[in-house]
């Protein structure tokens, strides 16, 4: 049993020390439920290992706060250790401190402790570092998008307690040169295809990615490649090469904008889509957004990395990211996180909640 | 028991029916052995699966003739097949006619029904077919060099009946550009090592190959990527890459020549030499080996391909590739010789050596 009255760092540590590796959440999702389950103002819900609560009252705008249960694969660091000021372990930043100041929200407004200002909803969901397929809130934007819905969407991924808005969306496409085989010692028999990529390689040197404010942030393109492929065996002129490119693009951009202009840099080459997913606009246009930002206080600036928000932006759903832990330190053994900075971000989102 | 009374193309059939798959040549080597024991004149010995024979006598030059006993792998075409005129089965044109031809000159030498103009040596060797540090002949460059002494080596390589002269040689490097990793959605921290590569790939596209002249014989050069990676995942700025290059030289250029030019066409970038093997001049400008060719008949053209003429080569020998068999049907299941081709290289070499 969870206990929601203690503070969101010894939360945290309670939770840390339930391992939910991606696929392996059922527990946690069990002890999240029935934790929800004490408060008669939330409706509870489970859907596999996705749990929602939400209030049911009539103040006018809703604010959705989301967060993943599962963590990458635990590195001998569960379970979790306070070391002074500083709680070590698999998951302390990425996420279950921002799980545990969900739950703590919830705690707060189901007991009535804090007087909402607006509706609330919560989101835990599964599989989130794993393949997008299997993702829980994925499932949720196709199966039960109703849901999700509100004026502002607070994903709690680790942002160092820094409100981070959209996030830029991400393509990848293979471009391929083909050739003709030949043995090497007859070159002028074949068509090298490797040899073929040699401007696909130089357009990508020379390209000057963009900068693009949207909304008031800055973001910041790129263009790569992230990998490269070619050749039969060390005798044999290769007869196809395969470049695998990675598109950065500000939210400005849709898909199918972004993919237009890749085929623009190529053009000329074949092309194949190997993976897109849409960027999301920061939405702090928006006044329960910019309440936000007040509430938080600092300088909100661009997620230039891919998130799940982007999943709230199809949903036409602006959505920022804000919670706790350094997300340089996500994924590492080391992982940890600063309790006071868990505690922040619990009172300055009751600032703005209440 | 081989008989080598029987015409070449009898005897090549007799010696496809005794399989010798690269390792596994010792029954064809004994039986190859035993049959030259026949012979008083000569001189036999054996070292592992090599044997060699050799004449003894005052002539004042020495032709070295050497071909390999094994075969690739069978691929269902054995046993050998005579189809009116054509000759089936594994090592019909690769190189088992070229050994019967040796066999065949053996034994009219060794009867005495041809009176040679030269002495003699025979090399028949080993584990051609794969790597080249099993190679029988290699071994013997090492450990017994005197016993391929002679003023011209030829080698009975399948050459569709025509002298080619010496053999182009190969080099194989490394070209490598590094960069940092850093994820893809904030490229600017790192360095993408494929963009860096670009350089590397252009130089190959203008890369203008020699041709040569070499005593007569008109070799074409070539310089090719054979093979690029690099990645090291879909988001991740690559810190590596590399281009595996393989330039095919005249014999006019030493290795260490190769390799000074390679590092020229890509100055400015690492380079790691992974495989090199010199190239051998043709030696048309011997007689000996003008009258090779007067013998034979035909336009002599150069050997761009790498073969064992380049070992001979190595000890100052020219060689020359000249065998009954079409070198493009080698290692393919459907391998076959005329008949007629096998008959004439034999008349060609007795017409020759007598």
């Amino acid at each position: 049993m969870l206990d929601l009255t203690v503070d969101a760092a010894r939360l945290t540590a309670a939770l840390v020390d339930v391992e939910s590796v991606s696929g392996d959440e059922e527990r946690l999702a069990d002890l999240v439920e029935q934790a929800l389950g004490e408060y008669p103002t939330l409706s509870v819900e489970r859907d596999g290992n996705v749990v929602t609560a939400r209030t049911s009252g009539d103040r006018p705008q809703r604010v959705v706060l989301a967060g993943h249960l599962d963590t990458v694969p635990i590195a001998g660091n569960l379970p979790s250790r306070l070391d002074g000021t500083t709680l070590y372990g698999c998951g302390t930043t990425d996420m279950k401190s921002g799980v545990a100041v969900m739950l703590r929200l919830a705690h707060l407004v189901g007991s009535g402790t804090v007087d909402r200002r607006t509706e609330l909803s919560w989101v835990f969901y599964d599989c989130e570092e794993v393949e997008a397929a299997r993702n829980g809130l994925y499932r949720l934007t196709r199966t039960a998008p109703g849901g999700l819905e509100g004026d502002l969407a607070i994903l709690l991924e680790p942002t160092d307690g820094v409100v981070e808005g959209g996030c830029q969306g991400t393509l990848r496409v293979a471009v391929r040169t083909t050739g003709a085989r030949a043995h090497s010692a007859r070159s002028w028999l074949g068509a090298n295809a490797i040899h073929a990529a040699a401007p696909v390689l130089a357009r990508l040197a020379a390209y000057e990615p963009r900068v693009v404010d949207v909304e008031g942030l800055t973001y910041r393109e790129g263009l790569n490649a992230v990998g490269i492929a070619g050749g039969v065996a060390g005798n044999v002129i290769p007869d196809e090469c395969t470049v695998t490119v990675n598109y950065r693009f500000a939210p400005d951009r849709s898909e199918d904008d972004a993919l237009a202009h890749v085929r623009d840099v190529f053009a000329g080459f074949d092309l194949d889509v190997t993976d897109s997913s849409p960027g999301a606009r920061p939405g702090l246009d928006r006044p329960v957004a910019a309440e936000l930002v007040a509430a938080v206080g600092g300088q909100p600036r661009a997620k230039l990395g891919w998130t799940d928000v982007a999943r709230f932006g199809q949903l036409g759903i602006p959505a920022v990211n804000f919670g706790p832990g350094d997300p340089n330190l996500a994924h590492k053994p080391e992982e940890h996180v600063a309790v006071q900075q868990v505690l922040d971000v619990e009172t300055a989102l009751v600032r703005f909640l209440s």
